[in-house]
């Protein structure tokens, strides 16, 4: 069990509470810019979260005395030439922008990831903070601003390929596309990205860790892996890959204690106790997509 | 002509009528419980279906005097290891679970195939029992549970790719990963994925037949079979290849008596009579996608 | 700069207007009956657009006086055998049907498409002549009929492929597989697919031209070039792709003048004014999918 008060983080807030693992924003940048550090932050709690038994789900969200949720990077000195990790000469991992790799990291985290939206979003705090999350709360009145091709760049965290699958291609398009002026979690363009929408700032994160609460307590840890990996991660060559692989993970699943524990449970109408941990996966076709290093 | 009153099925009745084939399903593991034999049954009508020239269209729907449509397995005696089809040891089809080769059926019947949903769901009722048809007729009232991870178990029945292409990966990855309360038909989490929702138990199923009816005597029965395989096996290498599939499935059609005579009822404003049938289709290039015995 | 007055065009009327291209569709063949020489006029027009600088949008209308936007082909000789493009012995390109070939120049046009449709669509109306663009405007009485299966046809236009991904696989499903009734731009099987929806006929093309020339004022061409290339042509093996190529665009990008200009116009809180152009990317790496001849 990873020890997150001392792991030195500097750009947000990492607590374990019943299971699930709270990651609280609060940059270094006012307010709640990304930069490379916070990014990189991210990287480094969502893989440990992947890793890490104790954690069964988590909620990230914003320091409630910051403004923003986060605007994106700060514009006033431009756009780092060359990305934000450094230049093409001084960095080999050039082609691999922070927002996409702070994207990757919460896509591949095998634990459930609630993102509860209690700021305004803006540039890659619209697509890398919120939109690779497996469920979104959000405040009614957080401004959401998709800007990219009003400040002469594309949109990225994965997002041109995951946005379209998330609400479908035709809002996707129009989205990424306009942005002349900021939507809102029940504007009709995101219709279906939003789980819960409140009208109070902080009532937010409250619902939000609540509910988290209640999915650490009642889901188990492995069914909950091989889910989410099979959600984002399907094999994409057609039906007959989709049958084997889920055969694959249901044939694995139906012989370890949880399933047995979750159908007595479920005949005994009680509440389960799983026990099984994406630590004790040990298969030669998992994962079958490939990871970079990037 | 396939002679449905005598296949010996004994969990569902099947019975053409007007070019309709009607499957109720009348579990014998009460009420409506998902099994190995009654999806043998099923894989089996949907394949006879498929290539029946007599048959346009299909309305499954569930004996109207079961309680539920189907919740699922029998979880009693726990999941069965090895899954549904047996252990590892006694065969050779472990990998292909009952849920996935009832979506695979119904998915690859190239008639229309519409569910009458007229009764609760759960579990694998919820996915390969709903979820690969074309379209969706229920009941207001009908409760579906997507209980899996609770359970210990992934979902399956393909819909871990399917469901996020039907309805969006932002809905279905929450639907999969939470699962606490049951959702019903007109659920917002839901939206889009069913047709026509009944306040009437009772209705659903007659809307449904009606609907299939009027399908199955208006519609080319070569069109609807190019249209599904397109629609469910898209080439996915890029648009070029749609360009091409698209062109010659079109290219086959035009030649063929069924758009002649649809052009020409069309011009003299009556209704067409479609004669083409499904086993005259003979190209090199159909079925496009790979099939697995399994 | 081309002088789109005197291309010598029959079909369509094309004019640049503030950096917004606006192709008047007016059909030979009343009433704006798609044909061959309109789908050729179509294509050459948005092909010019993609490589024509000058151009920042193209808006695409239908001439008011018409009763329709575009009803398809006209039926009363039957669909032309072997295709729109000729038979297959006089025509090699048969397998490029004339739908798939508008929709892909629409969408391999790398400038903001919008479409105002004011009046009925149907056929090949209802598909290539609206889907393929990024952004939708459409007047709320027009008739659209997705009539294909009852015409012995299926549907085309890359749209088999695309619909499914612009709203979901549900819908696009009940869409192509039912078609008795007209749908309008408010029913709800299309959710999701229009940006704005008008009263009044007349109203349409005006809300369309004014949102292009504002997006034509304010976004980057190179930007929009990458980001409509991203979100039609998502490399698909993976994730690992999407990140690769996502950064790829974003790291020329961020080293072109116009995100410079971008973020100092943020900064400033003033217009932006950019200036790269799509005829400058000049990379070994894009266009990074495969293009053909047909």
């Amino acid at each position: 069990m990873t020890d997150y008060d001392n792991l030195g983080l500097k750009e947000l807030v990492a607590k374990l509470e019943d299971s699930v693992l709270v990651v609280t924003l609060s940059s270094s940048e006012k307010p709640n810019l990304f930069h490379l550090a916070l990014s990189e932050e991210i990287v480094r709690v969502f893989e440990m979260a992947d890793l890490d038994d104790s954690v069964r789900a988590v909620v990230m969200t914003a320091d409630p005395t910051s403004k923003a949720f986060c605007p994106g990077l700060s514009l006033t000195k431009g756009f780092p030439a060359g990305g934000l990790s450094g230049t093409p000469e001084t960095n080999p991992y050039i082609l691999a922008e922070p927002g996409g790799r702070v994207s990757k990291a919460i896509i591949n985290c095998r634990k459930i990831t609630i993102v509860a939206i209690n700021g305004h979003l803006g540039g890659v705090g619209s697509t890398a903070m919120q939109l690779p999350f497996d469920i979104r709360f959000a405040w009614a009145g957080a401004k959401i601003l998709f800007s990219f091709v009003r400040l002469g760049v594309n949109p990225e965290g994965l997002m041109t390929h995951f946005l379209p699958r998330l609400i479908g291609l035709s809002r996707a398009n129009a989205i990424f596309l306009s942005g002349a002026s900021p939507l809102y979690p029940t504007s009709p363009l995101l219709d279906g990205l939003y789980y819960q929408v409140f009208e109070k700032r902080e009532d937010v994160f409250p619902a939000a860790l609540a509910f988290a609460k209640e999915l650490a307590s009642s889901t188990s840890q492995t069914a909950v892996a091989m889910t989410k990996s099979l959600l984002w991660h399907s094999p994409i060559k057609g039906i007959e890959d989709v049958a084997a692989m889920e055969s694959r993970t249901m044939s694995m699943l139906v012989q370890a204690p949880d399933s047995k524990e979750g159908a007595r449970a479920f005949a005994e109408r009680r509440a389960p106790r799983f026990e099984d941990k994406v630590s004790q996966i040990d298969t030669d076709w998992y994962p079958w997509w490939t990871k970079s290093k990037m």
